[in-house]
């Protein structure tokens, strides 16, 4: 598909078997939701068995990067090609219904679908760490000490093209019977979201070293 | 291994390759970070492909419950049992060290190994459902309308024994290179933390349901 289509092309696995009309294959709306976090939970399967694990990653474009050590073993298993499930979860509220049944969770997700590729080209690992480093802190890999030749040899990428994509989105409040409706209990939403507190300095730290800018706006 | 046992067997799968000095097996620990989420990653092979979807879920002692539509992919595939991979993760803050490398996130992990299977029997069934609603918001399930006969029918719920379970968990400051305690660059950690917002009633509630206690200790 041409990157600059405005949707992914839905194929079998990425249409949902329910909930379907809270499926997207909006590109901004991927993006977005990708870009507001930095853990992902990343599938593979291992000897027959499934496995998730949570890690970092970045986006460039529509390229996924994906962290290991070289010991780890998704990346052992990424030559010459590693089929992965890369899922982000964003959790926006608790939806309380008079019915237990219509409880729910406001949510927003990303299921990509694909084979991760280990990154071998050394400007493309740089660019990559780059991306993952700035994934959880915008501007921080300007303010730190680039890796050097030993780290990046210690280093396992991944990189898994964003092609097959879905994301799905529940939001608003509850969705209770007619008949509950006059039900004594208490109903609506929760909102939840992410906290980011005071930044504490690392012990040993010149107290000359102000706090970036770049912190204060999370 | 008996039930009163300390800490999970570590097996193959559960031993990690990498950051071993992280991992825990600790049933108390394992426990505790299961019950400050409601949300899990839940990882099934399907055409010989990873998937990866968030769910919720509730803990009953040994037991996980993942909730699901009978018309939901891992449900169907659930009759006689579906080797699954279930992952909770808590972010709980962004280390910034000063070389790009050494950059990490604290976190605290619990992955379980296991078949899941349907619950059939009904009075399971309902615990199960009471558990999940619980997991949200503890409980919230006596100050719900109980799920009827047509929804019972309507829902699929998956069991999950704790037995091949790990934690991992990684705390504290960042681990720079002496070379390079020196450099100017801010180094410490960022708190990360999930905010719970007012409640937000449901549109046409009646103003004189007030918010309930259980909701106000979030």
């Amino acid at each position: 598909m041409p990157e600059n289509s405005t949707a992914y092309e839905p194929t079998e696995r990425t249409v949902p078997s329910r909930n379907r009309r809270r499926a997207s294959y909006d590109r901004e709306l991927v993006h977005s939701i990708l870009d507001e976090a930095y853990v992902c939970h990343l599938g593979f399967v291992r000897d027959g068995a499934p496995v998730v694990l949570p890690t970092l990653y970045g986006r460039i474009g529509e390229r996924l990067y994906v962290h290991g050590s070289t010991g780890s073993r998704p990346a052992r298993m990424a030559d010459p090609g590693l089929a992965v499930c890369l899922t982000v979860t964003h959790v926006d509220g608790l939806v309380l219904a008079r019915s237990a049944f219509h409880h729910s969770i406001n949510y927003r997700s990303v299921v990509v679908h694909g084979t991760a590729h280990q990154v071998t080209d050394p400007d493309e690992l740089r660019e990559a760490l780059d991306a993952l480093v700035d994934q959880v802190v915008p501007g921080r890999s300007y303010d730190s000490r680039p890796a050097n030749a030993k780290e990046l040899a210690a280093t396992a990428v991944l990189r898994l093209d964003l092609d097959e994509v879905s994301a799905k989105v529940r939001a608003g409040g509850p969705n209770d019977e007619p008949e509950d409706l006059d039900l004594p209990h208490w109903t609506g939403v929760v909102p939840v979201a992410t906290r980011y507190g005071a930044p504490v300095p690392a012990d040993g730290l010149d107290p000359a070293v102000a706090v970036p800018d770049y912190l204060t706006v999370l």
